[in-house]
């Protein structure tokens, strides 16, 4: 794995049955390593681990994670095994784990587990992960949406280098900017409030709390043996720190793209642009469960529209139906300008408008519009660099037969290029909403904070 | 599209300006066309469509569907334009529309805008739509999951075939087994109601009511022209009928997709299965949240599952967590079996794991595992032959990226595969969770019903 990912550090393999590992000296014990040694990954059997990290430690190893599962989320024989680390622990090395796939962190060129075809690009998303799975679940999926990582970590149960630990690192780490993670539960529950109040003033730190129902809470407690605690609980705790709470993986990645892309701003009233009457129907509706509101326009802005839109087929009020999913680039040009010189709303979607005949996945229209970018794609990029509001996309999947996968990868590909353009694109407009909802959130929150102190 | 989509009945075009229109004989007006009609598409414009109505019943045809907007969703004028088409209607003939996208009858080879690459096979599912847009989104969605239409019919203003017609209708076409809609407006909820309550207790109606926020309501105004209604009232009906609210697309089309592969049963206590702690921890939450239960199995079970599954990584308390998202074939085979014959489960869920290595979207998996179906499929198809519970499936999308769109073919073939053998399929938990939750609502409600009369 090391080697794939193109680490350029040394590299000691660790085995009493063998003299070289690929193409690398092996050495029966650590204390057989002739130089000094950063950090170690322990993959032992479990009850072996204990004398392995002592042995770091004699050695001075100063960090070390441990994947090796078979800990405290087994039973009281695995919490001895795990308290035996912890002790040592406190003796000066410092342990991630045990139970857990350790760092992924690009910059250093390390990983262990399985993220070897993760990108090697650094980026302002840190992730901290009580599982090991989303761990790697989570930089691959973000990934494929240009969300690149400074530091993912899987800690797992977490014996030594806990929650508040990383977030402590995550907030002084100059290359994070935004911080998310997946937590099961905490050891320190006033230590980690504290912290999360401290950080969000300077940094989102979005979560996802898994565990809060009772089928949940006996996952976590198998999982990695954390305690799941009471809905109530963390619902105040996310209130009253301005973390963001997510609820799905979904959700975690979706609230990431809107911090990456829309500079920091407070405001809920949205815009709708979208080329259809169901769907705009459907994006108000959307918006204002989440939260949004999606205020009448002015009659001024009105007449203004209607100069601009066909008399039949489009509507003018908000949300604004263009009439059709191919809006003629000047016609949506000039929407875009009124919409956005306007002081009634703070933030404008596009809602499913085709930017290539193929991204809505129908042969047909392929046929007519072609599968590359038309001119509106253009537009929108071109208004977004003078508007003063943030634009926010909705790309569906319309295609979803495995026969119709090239208008998918048609649909991926436009998508890709707003986002390099820093407009954020959701799947859905629920999506889209809730995302937007829980950044504004957060700004509202450190707006309040601020002013009080 | 009529050519191309295959329609064989006789076609005459009416235009007074050509003598001849791809090969068809045109005729200046409908009164010219020397046999009997069944069918009219009117197209022309607003202000022209009551004359030519007026010409279609004088001639003795039957329907028509008025294509055109710009009717009572416009003001004063249309409606007045509108008026004038009903009261032609109610001399004998019937309109579908105006301003609608019309019939689409795979059946019938009927289709006029722009179903042209729909399925011609027909199925169970019938879906009204008071929007355009969303008559070609969902047949077209929808059938890239294997789910394929009696009908789809787009009514829009319903000036004379309303909502109310068409459920009598579909309630009576012993093609339709499902009922699907999207609704705006209701003419005659006295009527609407009752009528649900009657369907619902042989057929499934799951609707999406659009425009029961403030925006949205006001988008459904200029939509066509229906007033949005009260959420509250509409919840009491869908409570009160035994419809399904379904809230989006999405939900739509995922609860269809739970009718029309269970078969009708009641009892919510779900056993996930899935390969990965934090996965199952967010499974339990899902479904918990929707109103499923996950209980924890009996001492017995447990124990039986501890001698299939390895000692660490593992859980047996349902959530079942396999300890990988590749279990062995013979181990999955023997959870499967134990769960499957214990009572307290109802539904078994099968969440994310991996049946192809590509269907992880990872490169280094898909050279190790491969990226044909692997054994563990087989095993599943086997043991839903035998099993008297009933299975979901969850396959996530996770090569999210335009580079690794060859991943998410993959992902969706072996969606088809377990589709085709009548297992449901769903992109993440929280969705599988409510189309089940919504499956069962309206079997509960249809048994609670039964047990009155």
């Amino acid at each position: 794995m090391l080697l794939s990912f193109g680490y350029s550090g040394r590299v000691y393999p660790v085995n009493p049955q063998e003299s070289e590992i690929q193409g690398f000296k092996a050495y029966a014990r650590v204390s057989d390593i002739p130089e000094p040694v950063d950090f170690a990954t322990i993959t032992v059997p479990a009850p072996a681990v204990p004398e392995v990290v002592e042995e770091c430690l004699a050695r001075g190893v100063k960090a070390a994670q441990i994947l090796t599962a078979g800990f405290r989320e087994v039973g009281e024989e695995g919490q001895k095994l795990e308290d035996r680390i912890a002790a040592t622990a406190a003796r000066g090395i410092r342990i991630i784990g045990p139970n857990c796939f350790g760092v992924y962190s690009p910059g250093g060129g390390l990983t262990i587990l399985p993220g070897q075809d993760f990108p090697r690009e650094s980026g302002p998303v840190a992730f901290i992960s009580q599982s090991g799975g989303l761990a790697v679940r989570v930089p691959r999926r973000a990934s494929g949406w240009g969300i690149r990582f400074s530091k993912a970590i899987s800690y797992g149960n977490a014996c030594d280098v806990n929650e508040c630990d990383l977030l402590e690192y995550l907030y002084q780490d100059p290359e994070t900017k935004i911080i998310t993670g997946y937590i099961e539960g905490v050891r320190d529950g006033s230590r980690f409030f504290k912290l999360l109040q401290k950080v969000t003033r300077v940094k989102p730190v979005i979560l996802w709390k898994g565990g809060l129902t009772q089928g949940g809470a006996r996952a976590v407690h198998s999982h990695t043996g954390s305690l799941g605690g009471a809905e109530a609980v963390w619902e105040a705790l996310f209130q009253q720190t301005g973390a963001i709470r997510a609820n799905s993986l979904e959700e975690l990645l979706d609230t990431t793209l809107a911090f990456l892309h829309l500079a920091p701003y407070r405001g809920r009233r949205v815009s709708v642009i979208g080329g259809g009457g169901a769907i705009t129907v459907a994006a108000a509706d959307a918006c204002e469960r989440t939260g949004l509101s999606v205020p009448q326009f002015s009659s001024q802005l009105q007449k203004k529209l209607a100069t601009i839109l066909p008399p039949v087929g489009a509507s003018f009020r908000n949300p604004v139906d263009v009439a059709s999913p191919f809006p003629p680039p000047l016609v949506l040009k000039a929407v875009l300008e009124s919409v956005g010189a306007d002081d009634s709303v703070d933030t404008i979607i596009i809602d499913e408008l085709e930017f290539s005949g193929a991204s809505a996945g129908m042969k047909n229209i392929a046929e007519r519009f072609g599968t590359t970018l038309n001119e509106a794609a253009q537009v929108l990029i071109d208004i977004k660099r003078t508007l003063s509001k943030p634009l926010v996309m909705v790309l569906a999947v319309e295609a979803t037969g495995a026969d119709a996968i090239e208008f998918e990868g048609v649909r991926r590909s436009v998508g890709d290029y707003f986002l390099k353009e820093g407009i954020p694109v959701f799947l859905t407009l629920e999506r889209a909403a809730k995302a937007l909802s829980n950044f504004l959130s957060y700004h509202e929150h450190r707006e309040s904070v601020s002013q009080r102190v």
